[in-house]
């Protein structure tokens, strides 16, 4: 029995509704995917649901779904996966949080929430933190730079609870808050008075630097307070290799999915000039993939570039970034070859006129590289995949793929 | 509100993907099936997953699911099915193997895996050893033999685990293995202490048996251990009349179905001639079946022929196990009449090309003796199905048999 690599291909956002200057149809109704139809031949579709029907996914719980990851048990907040993007090394226990360099006034009120948000002094300060604020009340802080004015914040010790509320007022002209328990527990009580004890140490800290003193002289908002959000306790997630018996690799420039990626254990590559936007380097991820392919069981390649579209309302960008995604398609075909089990889904919807995540099924492919049953359709998007066989949620996906790729282990005898 | 007595056909391994040799159609669509044919008038199908979507089912765990019972709750592995379908009667609690009678040289090194294979001797060596195995440091042992080299080896007794490794090796020129302990609970390593204990009495036991003796000086191969292998606690199931309020039947030939429908409490039948291979006595069990339906109000039918041809790679096999199954039918039909409700469907995908299960969707076809919506589908295979409005799991089969029929209870007011 003939085991095959797999790709797993996923556009970030890519699901999309009718789009008026499309004359109704989607992005990917409307792109031409002259590589993708061509895997149509070999392939089931259908729609596929992240979480469940008409559950909103983010990009976290979305992916942590699909390799195989219940987010019910596994997700506990953004910040933990986003510290790890950012470099941490995480303990089970460790509570992480999500923050930004900021601008407040002498009596704590902010007056800009990312400190002018180009801040070239921020590995310097996050260093100069991390030097002057080791521990709070015997709990340990680390500090780790990620882009711009994004920060994590970790703390480890025993005892510590993540249902605590944010000190980020996420508004300016007002003071930054108090963290207060979100519960009754002693741990939530004992992390928030550290996270209110660490606010005002990193405001000393922060607003005596020299470099914060440079940066008033040479006219820039000094970076002297750290808004901490999004408190989550890190639980340890099972390694991809150990539950799927695949080694794995990710091609992705998004720090959040890095993280979830890095966190299971796969090797993850961020090729030069990708960049998670529209200007990314389509191609080199492509290449990466390809190479990757040759030596991993399992490689997944993320791209950012239709969410990021979707966000911003362009239509046009988002249907030159699925034709892009067409493009890298045929460019792996024609490095790797056609001797692997391909799916191509999105992590989510984002409608291109809302802008935002919506729970709406994905369109989903799956390429197989023997006869199967296909589902005698036309294309590949959300319309022609109403008519397609599959109809599955995101904890499903894994399982299809390892099947089909004859890698599954049975369940039973 | 007529009651309707359910008729639940299961083609072992019945589902497959395109063959080569069939012009890319799967023996379900290949094979000549008049009389189901015929139940298409009055029925829908659809696609079936036992599991889940992609999930690569075993015989046991689609059973469970398909008798309405969550496998992720009541499976703990084959051993404690088998030892029943053996005779045994286990209790929650007790620790089942499976085993094979082998043999080993004097330190232990293992020379054929089954002795032989046919051990006309075997209910005696039982007989022996349970005469002179009663326990081991305060734990009960029981042997049960089951067919040719197979035993059954039961443990009963307090602080018992099934998370312990292997006596059996797997290999010849192979030392018998010491069972470990797989994780660090006390069960574990109690367990797997008696185990390695037991398996030392075990040799003392068989090597000075007089029957061994005979067999040695008759120049075969002494039965002078047990592999074991398999260990799986024994979790009491739910009695199929106490939760579904049917009396049940089952005709069956393969000892790991009956273990599970003996211990649902459904009477299980083999009718002469039964064999689990494709020389079974097809209408021989139909009869049994048509027999049984006019005392039962449930009766599930199984025949293995369909999984035995696919992991021998043998197509025509299969084709012919299928018209033969359909042959079943119109027994079925002439005996009892066409007043009942019909499921017809596989545990699992076993792709004749494969010779393995796979976790493919499984067709189902259900038939009712009533005017119904149906489905506007011209057979009963894999690609017709994906035209059908089912598109269920394993732990959905029950429910639609009981609704469709007429016996399901409400939920709720």
């Amino acid at each position: 029995m003939k085991q095959y690599k797999i790709l797993f291909f996923i556009g970030d956002g890519l699901g999309d509704r009718p789009v008026k200057k499309l004359s109704g149809k989607t992005p990917l109704e409307y792109a031409d995917k002259p590589n993708i139809r061509e895997l149509l031949k070999s392939a089931i579709i259908g729609l596929m649901d992240p979480i469940s029907p008409g559950v909103v996914p983010g990009s976290d719980t979305s992916h942590l779904s699909m390799f195989g990851l219940d987010p019910h048990i596994y997700y506990r907040g953004r910040g933990a996966f986003e510290a790890i993007g950012a470099g941490a090394r995480l303990e089970s226990g460790d509570v992480a949080f999500r923050g930004n360099f900021a601008t407040v006034s002498n009596d704590l009120v902010v007056i800009d929430r990312r400190a002018g948000r180009k801040i070239e002094e921020a590995e310097e300060l996050v260093k100069e933190l991390n030097e002057k604020i080791r521990e709070i009340d015997g709990v340990k802080v680390r500090f780790y730079h990620a882009t711009e004015h994004r920060v994590a914040v970790v703390l480890s010790g025993k005892g510590l609870g993540d249902k605590v509320s944010d000190t980020d007022p996420h508004e300016v002209n007002k003071k930054v808050l108090e963290s207060k328990p979100l519960d009754s527990s002693p741990e939530s009580l004992f992390t928030a008075n550290i996270v209110n004890k660490l606010t005002k140490r990193i405001y000393e800290v922060l607003s005596s630097s020299e470099i914060n003193k440079k940066r008033i002289s040479e006219g820039k908002l000094p970076a002297n307070i750290i808004l901490m959000r999004g408190a989550a306790k890190y639980i340890e997630l099972p390694r991809f290799e150990s539950y799927t018996k695949l080694k794995a690799a990710a091609v992705s420039a998004t720090a959040l999915i890095k993280g979830i990626c890095e966190q299971i254990g796969m090797r993850v590559v961020t090729p030069p000039g990708a960049t998670g936007g529209l200007d990314t380097n389509y191609l080199g991820k492509a290449d990466a993939a390809a190479e990757l392919l040759k030596e991993y069981d399992f490689v997944f390649l993320h791209l950012k570039a239709t969410d990021a579209a979707s966000h911003d309302g362009n239509i046009d960008g988002k249907v030159y970034a699925i034709q892009k995604i067409d493009e890298m398609i045929g460019r792996i075909l024609d490095k790797f070859g056609s001797e692997l089990v391909i799916g191509i889904t999105g992590d989510h919807t984002t409608p291109v006129e809302v802008k935002e995540h919506a729970g709406d099924p994905v369109p989903f492919l799956l390429y197989v590289p023997y006869s199967i049953i296909t589902d005698n359709v036309n294309d590949f998007n959300e319309r022609e995949a109403r008519k397609g066989s599959l109809r599955i949620k995101g904890l499903d996906v894994l399982n299809i793929l390892l099947n089909y790729s004859n890698r599954a282990e049975k369940y039973g005898a």
